[in-house]
């Protein structure tokens, strides 16, 4: 990173992100580390000033174990899903550092707040859910200055976590995310490393004034 | 900010981004810095490693007068929504800088990508449609950090946006950003300032080990 690019730590932190499954140490997350994570959360920009998402933290084993085994059954239901060849090299990926990590937060979408006349959201029914994913990233970058590992899991049911967390109607979870102290973080994503995709070159994903087909 | 806290770069910039509408001075964002947010944009965490963002460059005045007069439009649909009083508060909210920014990158999300088999997707079809959120944020606060202003546009219908800058289905816009030098940016959010709605305190937002409701 060229020393002279403005704000040199912020572009260190994007570019050494990574989704973590496999290095969580287990050891604990400092209290002061997971305030200011969520406070950096907490300062996303939201559609009409809703700040829609909620934070439940999980520590107790027990819940971790409920959701690390229906993650394990929705893994199976994605495995039978895929070819012979793909599902070879699935079997090779882990998915989730759940058990692994000391600390686990679920973001929360709340529809309702701020409802009915939300500043920005009458033609797009998802700006709401798009400004919690603003507010995870805030998180993962805070989390990543920090130190931290996070991974998300995706492989659950929505109405599983909403039953296994008694989150009540129209609250939806957005994301399920491991955080941890890490042994280090990977140069290049997992899936990369495990041969599942490669990542794409920046130029492809940009155009100019209209859309350009991927291959123009 | 605590000089000793941990890149603080990061967090002066998480708690410094505004969505700015009515900061932009008509400057030209600087080439360097544009390659830099969008490797920044690009750069983020994407279910399956499938990055199924595209970012759309736009600086044609004919262009963003279209959509500008569009968003005039759903500016009105929202307006006829309200009552009198928050009609009034409306009234004095300025929702857009479309002209006044030199720059509009409009992200979009293709869900193709990587199909069928996108790994962590079988269960949430709106995973990949995460991914992009995560992406502009990214985008966001690289532009902050390199020094300019970013306003997210909401007032707009999907299909008036696909056909003005021929995206071909199922390519979605997920939003049109504008983006360019300020005079300055806020210390408080414009909706709170004019009196539209106040932040929440973080400790509401935050729950431990189960959902408990917004008052407990």
């Amino acid at each position: 990173m060229d020393p002279t690019t403005p704000s040199a730590d912020l572009y260190q932190i994007i570019h050494r992100r990574r989704d973590v499954r496999a290095q969580f140490t287990g050891g604990a997350v400092a209290a002061d580390s997971v305030t200011r994570i969520l406070a950096a959360a907490h300062a996303a920009p939201s559609v009409g000033l809703t700040q829609p998402w909620d934070f439940i933290l999980i520590r107790e084993d027990a819940t971790k174990q409920a959701f690390s085994r229906h993650v394990a059954e929705e893994r199976a239901v994605f495995a039978a899903l895929l070819d012979a060849d793909r599902a070879t090299r699935f079997s090779d990926i882990k998915i989730e550092g759940i058990l692994e990590s000391s600390l686990s937060i679920v973001v929360t979408y709340d529809s309702d707040r701020g409802a009915p006349a939300v500043l920005g959201r009458h033609a797009i029914a998802d700006a709401g859910l798009y400004s919690v994913c603003l507010a995870i990233e805030n998180l993962w970058l805070a989390a990543t200055a920090e130190g931290y590992g996070v991974g998300w899991v995706s492989f659950y049911r929505e109405a599983f976590l909403q039953q296994l967390l008694g989150i009540p109607e129209p609250i939806r979870p957005v994301a399920w995310l491991c955080i941890g102290p890490v042994t280090h973080l990977e140069e290049r994503p997992d899936l990369e490393r495990h041969g599942w995709r490669s990542r794409r070159a920046l130029e492809t994903a940009i155009h100019h004034e209209r859309w350009s087909g991927p291959d123009d």
